[in-house]
């Protein structure tokens, strides 16, 4: 058996997941546990702690569906179901689309991708190209597509956040290349410096290290930053000295809580601003149908748009997509109604509006709940979300709870997190499945569920908080 | 950039199917060419050849995508578009899946995997465990992500048939693993032999190379032969006796077009049927919605069966498989709606069945009709398909197309399916691209041209065929 595969790690979906998924079979033969539910705060997968989907976005996926419902003898019972705006949304898309069942073009529908060109070069005020826009299944298969472009032999150094999220220490482990760690500093709010990006450079090529990439995941994921325009210069230029790509993993760039302290830049639009001294620099950028306000994770959706490559490398983007055919449709369609929503004075603005107002601004409330909550516990630590779903809160635990966590054969916060898991029904995924500091214990929690169980959900944490750190006391 | 994917050759979407896009685009602006529509017979893609999709699965599809349909206040215009069966189904996916928009277990629905569990069960008379079964996004995921666990290091051999279809040799390429050729007999109906597969197996060892498994395609693609029973207890015992993982793809098994003399066996079956002493035999067998009469491409699909593999390679499938999250959700619907279509009595089976036999029939005879086009073409010669969905006619070109062929530094099967394309507007692939014997010309075709277009179709081709070969006489 491949043995990168067996190195590889990915916290998110490992052994505390999978005992969550015991513990939720358990409670469907009735067994009895302290809990009723099982709270999968592991992963951002809103829907899957009962978020609603933007219903224009449906409407429009089960028109496309089944187009027979745009025929003439049904369109009265149609329309009593569907606005307008939907159905000549699906009959638009049909018309580009053909069937969803039929393959379409590898790098994505033609129609499609000029609709995200066109949000795009909105978003930033520069043009975007749709040849260089390649739809996905989710960024992660982005992600691992171009890892895998640029990943040339085992020598290859991809430079990542600590903490990071780990589908790129699982991806960099499967290509065999190496992983070039940064850290974030968390006494400065999770703060990122030209100076500790050249140190990690500089570092690996000491050690024969041949950096060709460098990751940043903006805002951050598992630890919530959002980056400053300045910081992104010095980032730019950090990757145009050292000669890297830079890899700008965007996929929260919806989910801004302090919009006008923090508010999201994309790394595209820095760059046009720095001019024309910085043509051809490499970039790509990735975003997401299952993150922001839409959390259509299980459609599996997404883009990358390339920056400054060789036409030659395009093609073998193209190439390697191809091998898989493509992008599931029904992901490449939310990726349409997500770049284009309705627009004022369409019949259904009004409802698209406060639904995605009602998830945005309860987000930001959860959010605080959570930082309080965690600061309120003792030996904890938490700096607040500028962005993302997650908070990254450090513990401290009594040296008899690492003790037992040694005994166990366990990480201290991993032992943590599954005595939480066990008490409460919570999942949470331990620091150290995304690095931390030596020495230090994280966890990560999304801050997803829904806001009417949100204050017992902080009662539980509280409670068992306060219980294991009584029953481990120094 | 990564010299293993600058290597990977996928002739499927390659050259040809590039011009070919240009060619739409071009009658799109209204360029006079001497076609009006291109025919795209370089993939089986159903439904982009207006193949109409099964109403029952997309109703269902349709339903999930927006359950507010389902709501009481909905019911009875819902009631007037949807009927009763798909409304139940609907409502019992929705029960096991929650949300079509949030991430799934990793391996895929468990409710699902239940339901595809019961099919193999029922197909093989053999028992089939959930929990051996992943879905995937398309059955080409699944041989991408096994291939992936088995190649080791570059000296790992996989056995592969020639001709084969190119999502291997492109994937063994990206992996850096040797694809390991054995020779399908074209004189024989493309039969194969357990002595052709052992002489492989030799030639490979005696170069230094670890064959580690055996792909076999039944119904073969681009071949379209169906093995016989006998046959494959052969290849069973090959595989026993050298110590090789039997990789099936049987992505056609519904595509067959001779039911009696040719049967489709499933390699799970014929393995139970060889008694005790071949447990722990290690097979994986591969399942699509993107064939047969479902049609799905587009939606990203399928399922694998692991049989024999052991614990702790099961449980690296799962950790591969999460980092990647889930395969679609809809694609998952689809594979249910597959294994579990409505049954007699419920009351969308005869329109099921009619939809399905339509399919059926018209694609037996619109192979027979292509089979007798081929057979008829100066200088070509074809088997009929027993199963799958495409012939693979052998040409024998004239010297002095050959000759044109060096000039225009093409290969002169290529030179005769690019004249072919820009004739007739009709897409097909290279024999180049599949593999075939040194000094040999094929071509690979679709019959998916719609019933009422087949007759135009096939004087097309006639034609330009007359016209090459007068064209180029010797």
């Amino acid at each position: 058996m491949n043995q990168q595969v067996r190195e590889a790690q990915y916290a998110v979906r490992g052994e505390l997941a999978i005992r969550s998924e015991e513990l939720k079979n358990e409670l469907v033969v009735g067994a009895k546990l302290p809990f009723k539910r099982v709270v999968g705060c592991n992963i951002g997968n809103p829907q899957a702690l009962d978020q609603k989907p933007i219903t224009f976005f449906r409407q429009v996926a089960s028109l496309c569906e089944y187009p027979d419902l745009l025929k003439d003898e049904n369109a009265e019972a149609t329309a009593r179901l569907f606005p307008s705006d939907a159905i000549a949304r699906a009959k638009l898309l049909l018309k580009n689309i053909g069937s969803v069942g039929a393959y379409s073009h590898s790098q994505g529908i033609p129609h499609i991708r000029a609709n995200v060109a066109k949000f795009i070069s909105e978003r930033d005020g520069h043009p975007a190209d749709a040849s260089k826009i390649y739809l996905t299944q989710g960024a992660s298969a982005g992600v691992q597509l171009t890892l895998q472009m640029i990943v040339e032999n085992s020598k290859v150094g991809i430079m990542i956040p600590i903490p990071q999220y780990p589908l790129y220490t699982a991806t960099l482990a499967v290509l065999n290349a190496k992983a070039v760690p940064y850290y974030l500093d968390e006494s400065k709010g999770w703060g990122l410096t030209a100076e500790e990006l050249q140190r990690s450079y500089d570092d690996a090529a000491k050690k024969g290290v041949d950096t060709r990439a460098l990751v940043i995941i903006n805002p951050g994921n598992p630890t919530g930053q959002c980056l400053t325009e300045d910081n992104m210069r010095e980032i730019i230029g950090f990757c145009s000295r050292n000669k890297v790509i830079l890899l700008a993993d965007e996929v929260y760039q919806t989910n801004i809580y302090q919009p006008k302290e923090r508010p999201f830049h994309s790394f595209k639009k820095v760059l046009k601003s720095m001019g024309h001294s910085y043509n051809g620099f490499e970039l790509i950028s990735y975003h997401s149908i299952s993150k922001g306000m839409v959390g259509e994770c299980g459609r599996r959706g997404g883009y990358f748009e390339c920056e400054g490559l060789c036409e030659s490398v395009m093609e073998q983007i193209y190439k390697i997509s191809s091998i898989s055919l493509c992008p599931n449709v029904q992901g490449q369609i939310m990726v349409d109604l997500m770049v284009n929503p309705p627009k004022k004075d369409d019949p259904s603005y009004a409802q698209y509006k406060k639904e995605y107002d009602d998830i945005y601004f309860s987000l930001i409330k959860r959010s605080q709940l959570l930082v309080d909550t965690f600061n309120s516990l003792e030996g904890c630590t938490c700096n607040p979300a500028d962005g993302a779903m997650y908070l990254f809160p450090q513990i401290r635990l009594p040296k008899r709870a690492i003790e037992a966590a040694k005994a166990a054969g366990k990480e201290p916060d991993h032992f943590y997190c599954m005595a939480m898991l066990e008490a409460t029904g919570v999942c949470m995924v331990a620091g150290s499945g995304f690095g931390q500091v030596e020495g230090t214990a994280h966890f990560r929690s999304t801050f997803l569920p829904q806001p009417e169980l949100f204050d017992g959900f902080c009662t539980g944490i509280r409670k068992f908080h306060s219980d294991f750190m009584n029953k481990y006391k120094d």
